[in-house]
């Protein structure tokens, strides 16, 4: 889905314009609106009445006095409307209803096998977006749109999941279509990897332009974000790295069909069979983490290696990104210092210095509410552009126009 | 340098907006303007007054007749300024003066060794600017700014190169003060790869969101565009992929200090002392090149194999970025189809398959003539704004603001 389009006429383009420059928090008085949006004076106060009338903006506490009438200060009121975020898993679902800061107001949260396919899921998303609603004494008609992470590639475009291997069913399912046409809201569709990226960088990483997000679980994948937008690519892939093939590593089958992939050697499924393996029966990769956690050395030594092999791939991502910060989550990532120490070790070993110089590997810090974060904003976003904004135009001609 | 920045205040917001939407070519009537900019009318003909004043828009011929007076068309006049734009490489300095949509007027190509330092290589430049200006006949005053290519990592922010490795004196030098203090105009500075990239881009790929450009030479390495924009990444290095470690390369030592780098293994330098050890004598990725075309079994060999293992970086930079295209230039993609044949060969067959469904990989369109085109658009994308831009502002709510 393009963020952008064709040049906007009438009266969104200013309403669009002012709901951005108030989304930062920071309440406005109409001569600053007027001085920051480059309006005319006359369009700001016929805008900040509409916005008024929406709801989308409030008048606020009184502006500093300058001897006359105090001027009135204009604040955007995230509970003007509400959004519905579901991030779906492979054995579960989970919904919340947010306000438009992506703040949760009441969620829900069920185990359900997605390979139940597309009409079992979704009914149930449905039913529970409307239980929700309810429960928030919202009406239907509140809901500003409806946001999903699905655990496989989506076109994001359309909203269809694209060959997803673990969904039978879903390939080229009409998402939008069916949860949009029960509802009655925009519905917007991404990879799961791609929302809690977008969740992880707007709630904790704002500030940097460039990241990588890494989910490590029972597969490995990854979400990019590239000057503050999610980099989705041209088929909506981008992030790939549980199926890159690691050089040590091509004995291993993948689930994929291939040999040899990262996620075959260091997925979490790969390092549970193998303690299991060595006598340590474990299944998920929440399990192996709690026995790294636990201080079991076998847990530990696979959970470093597996740092090391995710680093090996990571270092060329950073040699050709150079993010400014790696983030990595999942439920491997739980398993404490372990893993990150041997991503950092391989990372900051093998990428061009230059690019390591600043670089910071981090553990996540939205945890498991990055999904459902990253789904709200991704509707919140799309409706009103992002919060901290570009310019809307270069910032002037930096030569004088003669 | 960030193309954006505060939002704009007074004339020039609306000025720059204007100017990028006749950038497309098409001229319009001063109603389609104030429709396509949703800038009131009364704006738009006071801002139009300022660009024909500038010289920076013309009138063109009449728009259709609707039964009165025909309106006047605007159009877009690409020679009301100047720009001088540089190409500098290891043993060459290519300064070419180019008109606002990149066109060259005067070029001149010098042999000259970068090496001898920033003083005795930025001087030389300036040398050349003034005579190219004299040679098209135009003012120093009408120079919109200086673009330059450096061969080797620069902090674009700054202009200044960082720890070039075969560029000795140059680390940390004010590239933009000594030449825009000699010429008087702003001086942007980037690594050559990323102009090349950008030029390439513009010239041939521009419907192209996601492209990967990678020049094959001496050194190897590539410039990105992600969303329509050269992604320069945190420290300005993104798109470094010569020093990314082979598997199989593991005993060969590169110019970087580390060994098994894709440089060291299938670089220009390391495919001509290959060859000159099995007794073909060359020297320069040209020569190797050449002896391709012409037929030597060694030379095709050992390019068809240098195109494989630049391959094997590429899949994953294709799996993690997912572009659309990836263009290959330099002085090596002249052997012919052999080295593209490598590359797409191993491309193919590794990188996840929805990853590379519509991938197209090339030759270079624009082959020398990239870096000058990218230079010049460099500077007057910055001033100005990319032509096709994206809208500054979203297209409108999705949703009625109720």
């Amino acid at each position: 889905m393009r963020e952008s389009g064709p040049s906007p006429t009438g009266p969104t383009a200013g309403t669009a314009l002012l709901l951005r420059l108030v989304r930062d928090g920071r309440p406005r008085t109409r001569a600053e609106l007027a001085a920051e949006s480059g309006l005319a004076r006359s369009t700001v106060a016929e805008r900040l009445d509409t916005l008024l009338d929406s709801g989308l903006l409030c008048h606020t506490d009184k502006g500093p006095s300058t001897g006359g009438r105090p001027p009135s200060l204009y604040a955007f009121n995230p509970g003007a409307r509400v959004v519905l975020a579901a991030d779906i898993g492979a054995t579960h679902l989970t919904a919340a209803l947010t306000d438009l800061s992506g703040e949760v107001l009441a969620e829900e949260n069920v185990s359900l096998d997605v390979a139940a396919g597309p009409d079992v899921v979704l009914e149930e998303l449905c039913r529970l977006g409307g239980a929700l609603l309810d429960r928030a004494d919202r009406a239907r008609g509140d809901l500003m749109g409806i946001g999903i992470g699905l655990p496989g590639p989506v076109e994001h475009r359309s909203g269809r999941p694209t060959n997803p291997p673990i969904m039978p069913g879903w390939d080229g399912f009409d998402v939008p279509g069916f949860v949009g046409g029960r509802l009655g809201a925009v519905t917007l569709v991404d990879n799961d990897v791609n929302i809690m990226a977008l969740g992880e960088h707007r709630a904790h990483w704002a500030e940097a332009e460039h990241m990588i997000y890494v989910k490590v679980a029972t597969g490995i994948g990854s979400g990019l974000i590239a000057g503050g937008r999610l980099h989705r690519g041209s088929q909506g892939v981008a992030g790939d790295m549980g199926h890159v093939r690691l050089p040590h590593g091509a004995e291993l089958p993948c689930r994929c069909g291939n040999v040899g992939c990262l996620e075959a050697v260091a997925g979490g499924s790969a390092l549970a069979r193998r303690l299991t393996e060595m006598g340590s029966p474990v299944r998920t990769s929440g399990e192996v983490a709690a026995l790294a956690r636990g201080g079991s050395v076998a847990a530990l030594t696979l959970v470093r290696q597996a740092g090391r092999d995710i680093g090996e791939v990571l270092a060329t991502a950073v040699s050709f990104f150079n993010p400014s910060v790696i983030v990595i989550g999942g439920a491997l990532s739980l398993a404490g210092e372990h893993l990150i120490a041997g991503v950092r070790e391989v990372v900051y070993q093998r990428s061009l210095p230059l690019a390591t110089r600043d670089l910071r590997i981090v553990q996540s810090r939205a945890g498991e509410r990055a999904g459902i974060h990253g789904a709200a904003l991704m509707v919140v976003e799309h409706a009103l552009g992002p919060a901290h904004a570009e310019s809307p135009v270069p910032e002037g001609l930096p030569v004088p126009i003669r």
